[in-house]
């Protein structure tokens, strides 16, 4: 694991964890989707694996309403693995469509975080998951 | 689709067009798996669906090779949704267990791009993809 340098102040941090377990207590836990307006800015963007990107608090509340309570879903305990100050990058949300011999064209979507590195910008983070 | 008020320059957008430009060419089209140097940070970290993460441009490296020579990839053009100047936000990187009524816990690994919304921290962009 690449150790980051986070300058993180410990309030945001705290502020940050109390969120992430709004998420498993209330909306998990309680079935009280509107705590979902705790969670997410108004014009938040979900990227959820076998579906496409969802835009807006009131379509992501409706997401997890259906996935909560048609999967019956307990709990969803939430762990930061690593916490970065973005002043220094950007955030990019994209399509991706892979091609491979033999297969159907497949459909992705992907976050990347860019950071530049000796003056080249890169991929810092890159995280992406199927459309269907 | 949420209208960004994007103040990314120009040049950036091109600088970035370039890199996603040479993954699709030189990585996928052309075999060249040196050219993930270019497009990776040193110690970059890559999220795939059906797998752990994984840290660092060499072990990224042996990914793209696997993933491409096995599954004979013939091309992945990407295309930027939205850029977001990530100056006033931070990028958290995370992983759940999933509890559901009958069925196995399920683990999940994440990358949340927080932003403060009147006041509180909230969640901004949200991606997620299972590990197995």
């Amino acid at each position: 694991m690449a150790s980051q340098q986070t300058t993180i102040a410990n309030d945001l941090k705290a502020a940050m964890a109390k969120v992430n377990e709004l998420f498993n207590v209330e909306v998990i836990g309680n079935r009280n989707f509107s705590a979902l307006d705790q969670i997410y800015t108004a014009d938040a963007r979900i990227l959820p694996p076998g579906g496409p990107m969802i835009t807006g608090r009131e379509a992501i509340r409706g997401f997890w309403r259906d996935l909560v309570q048609g999967g019956n879903i307990q709990s969803a305990a939430l762990r930061s693995v690593d916490v970065m100050p973005s002043a220094d990058g950007v955030v990019e949300i994209g399509n991706a469509t892979i091609v491979a011999e033999g297969t159907p064209a497949m459909d992705v979507k992907y976050v990347v975080y860019w950071r530049a590195e000796d003056g080249q910008w890169k991929w810092h983070v890159d995280i992406w998951n199927t459309n269907a």
